[in-house]
């Protein structure tokens, strides 16, 4: 089996998990990790002993050209960063998430893709990412309905920033819980800077649009660990379509998952990262790859065996 | 948006409900049926005022030369029927379900496609076909891990043919039944022709190896109305992994569809035959296609609106 060599940008808790998936995988070689000089030799029992740079200049003198760089900075970071390795011919992966931007962002990575005779795939996680295949796929398969798409309960990244982003909030935990409908409820776990009221904080989140539209349930805590004792990583969706195939109603189709959060997006980023080895120079996203991409060795064995 | 000229070839029970599906489509035109010159005219509900005709030849007279032939006739028929539209240049597709040959019809069905210059989609029902998607995906996310895939409650149309060969046997329904783990009991309605006992075909059933190496529980009937009264259309499927994304393990995906059967296999159907108007030369299956070639419109509309 041909090694595919991946370097992995940025050491956060989705690049740890990248590493892990990459040398859980049959075809990969990590190469390295590229992250700030000032990061340099931190986190080391997350490194399992891959060595790090500073640079990608850096990286390939030692380590030679990587076939994908899977991107696991912070997802305002990624646009530019994809940009970066695109524009020098290497493909990247990423789990950019802020939805609504995502059009425009494979619009231009695909320009800068083409042109370097690379190929990316963005929004690759779970969601966007997975959950957008079986968007796509309960559609094809019932094209007249309505879906619905429950997360949780775990724990929201992006909820936990803009929670952390109100004045006074020195940390925050938010707790994503469906309640039915592709409706959630947020609760959300607080710990004030000194001297700061928590009754104050509440108010400002309710009128925050990010927690504005949900109910809401704001709970106070007193120290650092409470909200370590409250934030691990299990999560969850149930997509439900109900729908019609033809003149056929009653199409029942449903997908559920209970997951450890980061494990899963690392381990779509380093299927994708295979996949995108396999695509024409481009941007896309996991709705437009062939989901055989996404497995080690030979189509027509996965053929034999899924089909 | 560009219609799809498409042509149904075989007015069983799968090529009404493709008919459906198509009817329901907002861009598909069906040109005509191709069916047998003897069954010419029949059904004509089925045919929802579509017109049949005996032969392409004729077809292509009357309306032109289709886009895309949906292929619904016996699964025995479909590597004949496709080499024949695909060797002169038309685009197939089709619900072949006998899995232990499928790769070789890919690679027979590549081969004719490249050199004709068309594509085509073979084993596009719902398994093989949308189930086989799931079990890929699936493999993309938790790489380690077992999967089961539990069919039914409902009528399998392969075992209720492997009934009727029993000699004996005037006619027969196979109810497929989950009992966990991927494995299934088998429910068979059987009417024995008349003067033949029902111990005996009960004995032929038990050791034929459709049936030998599953809980078996075969019931006579007495009359065609009561073999009638248990043959609906209802099925569905529970495809079950529990597997590792990296060092996590844990992490449960599931998949289950409740359906009305010829309905959901005609309309993968018809979402493949879109599919296959924007796929290179070549033969597929359903784990090669992008998930967005299956849908009508525009792919940057979809990558808003679903991913």
């Amino acid at each position: 089996m041909k090694t595919i060599k991946a370097a992995v940008h940025s050491l956060g808790n989705i690049g740890e998990n990248v590493i892990n998936s990459l040398l859980c995988a049959p075809d990969f070689e990590c190469l390295g990790v590229i992250r700030r000089a000032s990061s340099l030799g931190t986190r080391p029992f997350a490194l399992q002993g891959i060595p790090d740079f500073d640079s990608l200049d850096n990286l390939e003198k030692a380590k030679g050209k990587p076939d994908v760089v899977i991107i696991c900075g912070p997802s305002r970071q990624v646009p530019e960063d994809a940009q970066y390795y695109l524009s020098k011919g290497i493909r990247t992966v990423d789990s950019f998430d802020i939805h609504s931007e995502i059009p425009e962002l494979v619009a231009q990575l695909d320009k800068t893709a083409r042109s370097a005779g690379a190929a990316c795939i963005t929004a690759a996680g779970w969601d966007p990412g997975t959950d957008s295949v079986l968007r796509a796929l309960f559609e094809a398969m019932a094209p007249v309905g309505t879906t619905f798409t429950n997360f949780g309960r775990g724990r929201s990244m992006g909820h936990s920033v803009a929670a952390r982003a109100v004045a006074g909030v020195a940390d925050a935990c938010s707790i994503t819980i469906p309640i039915g409908g592709g409706r959630h409820s947020r609760l959300v776990y607080v710990l004030p800077e000194r001297g700061v009221s928590f009754a104050d904080i509440k108010k400002k989140l309710a009128s925050d649009p990010y927690f504005s539209n949900d109910p809401l349930d704001v709970r106070e805590v007193k120290t650092p660990e409470e909200l370590i004792a409250v934030a691990d990583n299990s999560h969850g969706v149930l997509i439900e379509r109900i729908g019609a195939s033809g003149y056929a109603s009653n199409q029942r189709l449903s997908f559920d998952m209970r997951i450890d959060n980061p494990a899963l997006t690392a381990q779509v980023l380093v299927s994708c990262a295979r996949a995108v080895t396999r695509m024409a120079p481009g941007g896309y996203t996991l709705i437009d790859v062939p989901p055989v991409a996404m497995l080690p060795g030979e189509r027509m064995d996965h053929i034999a065996r899924l089909v």
